[in-house]
C-alpha cells in the first residue's frame, strides 16, 4: 500500500492544474468528480485489474448506446443518480407538491393531442381498461387551466411503442391531455403492467452478478408542462402491482401508488390528483 | 433543495439491494462507486442539465473508443486516476526500488528482439542519437540475468509507430532488450521529444475547457519483465525536456529524469540502474 501522503501529493498536483480554469463552475464539477474518483479508488485499493475492467466497462456502455438504447442512463437509473438529480431538482417533500421521479429512457417527443377522456390505447391489446382522473391545481388550491399532460405507458406485451417500431403503432398508449378550465383532466388508458429495464448490456451485467432484479413495477408516465408552473415528471404506480417494493430504478414514491377500483360508470379507475409549483 | 435526509434514506435503500450480492467482492466495489457518485452528485448540487451532459460526455467517450484509441485511459490519464492506480499496486516510496509510472495506451505487444546495444530506430528519423544503459539488480545488490526490456517511444514527428500504421515502419522504435549475466542492458534509440496526447475528442476538449495543457515530456517506456520479479512500468525522461513539470497524465517522478551526456565513446547517453523487487 503506497504512503497515503505520496496518494495525497498526486491529488493536490492534479487539482493545481485547474488553478487556472476559465471556466470557474466547470472547474468546480471536474474537481469534485476528480476527488471522488481518487477516493472511490483509494478506498476499494483498485487493482490494476480491476481498473482496466472499468475501462472495459464504460467503453462498452458507450458503445451498445444509440438513440433509442442509453446504457449510462440505464446505469444512472439502476444506481439511483436518477432518482438523486430529481430529488435535487424539485423538492416537494416539504409541501403539499405532487412528488415527482424520474423521466426513464422511453419518453419521445411529439406525442399526439388527445381529448378529454379520450383513450390512448391505439392497437388491440387485452389489458383491463382503466381510467386516471383528477384535479390540477397551484399550492393555494386554484384550478390550473391548459396544463399539458405528455402521457406514455407500455402495452401488456411489455414493451413501449418507442421500443416496437413496426410492431406498435407509434402513437400507441402515448397522449398530450390538457386540463380544463375547472383544473380536470381525464385519461383512458389500459392497466400498466411491470417489466423488465434492458438487461442485456453492462448494466444489466451488473445487476444480475450482484443479485439484483431488473424489473419495474406497472405505471403510467405523467410528465405536466405549463408556462407559468415548474414541470413535474411523475409515475402513477398500480398499488397491485409487483415490483412496488424492489423497483430497479427506485422510482416509487409512496404518494404516487392508487389504487384502481370500479367507479359509478362501471370503469375501473383511479384519482390522482397533481399540485404544481409555480415557476 | 431536497432535505438531506431523504437523500440518504434514498442512498440507504439503494445500497440495500446488494445485501444478497453473491459477489463480496463486487458489491463492495459497485457499493463504493455508488457512495462516492451520490456524494459527488449531492457536493455539486448537480443540475438535470449537467447530469445529461455528463451521460453525453460519458458516451462520446465509448464511442469515439477503438483498438487503437481509448479515450476512457486517456480520461483516467489526465485526471491521474492511472497514476494512482499504479502507485497503489507497486509502491517504491519506502525502499530502493526503482519508481513506476503510467502504462500509457501506446504499448503494443510482439516488438522484436533487439541485441545488446543495438538501436531500435528502423525508419529514417534526424533526431539525435542517444544510448540508455544501466545495470539491473534485486534490492541487496545482485544483478539479475535476462530480464525482458519491453521498450517503446515516439518518433521525432511525435508520433508512435502504432498510430502511424503505413507511415512509419511496425517495428520502428519497439524493441525487447535482455539484461546479461552482470545485470547490463545497453538500448540504442533517439532522443525523445514531447508530444500532444489524442486531444480532438472528449477527454481533450475538457481539457481545453479547464486551460489544462494536453503535452507530455519526451521520454523512453520501459517495461521491465522476470518471471522471478514483481513486473516494472516506467519511464526515462530527459532532463532538458519541455513539460516535465506540466506532464498532462502526472506520469513523471523526480527519480526517473536523467541527464543526456557525450560519453567516452562520444555518444550522447545516459545511465539508468534498475531495482526490481522479488515476486
Amino acid at each position: 500500500m503506497a504512503k497515503e501522503g505520496a496518494l495525497d501529493e498526486l491529488l493536490t498536483e492534479v487539482l493545481s492544474r485547474y488553478d487556472n480554469s476559465p471556466s470557474p463552475h466547470l472547474k468546480e464539477v471536474t474537481c469534485a468528480a476528480i476527488r471522488h474518483l481518487h477516493a472511490f479508488a483509494r478506498e476499494v485499493n483498485l487493482t490494476r485489474e480491476e481498473w482496466f475492467a472499468g475501462i472495459m466497462f464504460l467503453t462498452q456502455c458507450g458503445k451498445i448506446s444509440d438513440d433509442v438504447r442509453q446504457e449510462f442512463i440505464l446505469l444512472s437509473d439502476t444506481t439511483g443518480v436518477s432518482t438523486l438529480v430529481e430529488m435535487l431538482a424539485y423538492d416537494a417533500s416539504s409541501s403539499s407538491l405532487t412528488d415527482n421521479t424520474v423521466l426513464g429512457p422511453f419518453h419521445a417527443g411529439g406525442s399526439p393531442d388527445r381529448e378529454f377522456g379520450e383513450s390512448m390505447l391505439v392497437d388491440p391489446d387485452d389489458g383491463d381498461r382503466v381510467v386516471v382522473r383528477g384535479v390540477i391545481n397551484d399550492v393555494d388550491g386554484n384550478p390550473i387551466e391548459g396544463v399539458l399532460l405528455d402521457c406514455w405507458q407500455n402495452a401488456s406485451n411489455m414493451f413501449y411503442a418507442v421500443q416496437q417500431p413496426g410492431i406498435q403503432s407509434a402513437d400507441n398508449l402515448r397522449g398530450i391531455y390538457h386540463s380544463q378550465a375547472d383544473g380536470t383532466y381525464e385519461i383512458r388508458s389500459i392497466r400498466p403492467v411491470p417489466y423488465p429495464i434492458p438487461s442485456d448490456g453492462p448494466a444489466g451485467d451488473l445487476l444480475k452478478k450482484n443479485g439484483r432484479n431488473w424489473w419495474r413495477p406497472g405505471h403510467l408516465h405523467i410528465w405536466a408542462r405549463h408556462p407559468d408552473y415548474k414541470d413535474l415528471i411523475t409515475h402513477v404506480f398500480d398499488v397491485e402491482s409487483e415490483f412496488l417494493d424492489g423497483d430497479a430504478v427506485f422510482g416509487v414514491q409512496r404518494s404516487l401508488i392508487r389504487e384502481f377500483k370500479p367507479d359509478d360508470g362501471g370503469e375501473l379507475s383511479t384519482t390522482f390528483d397533481i399540485v404544481l409549483d409555480r415557476a
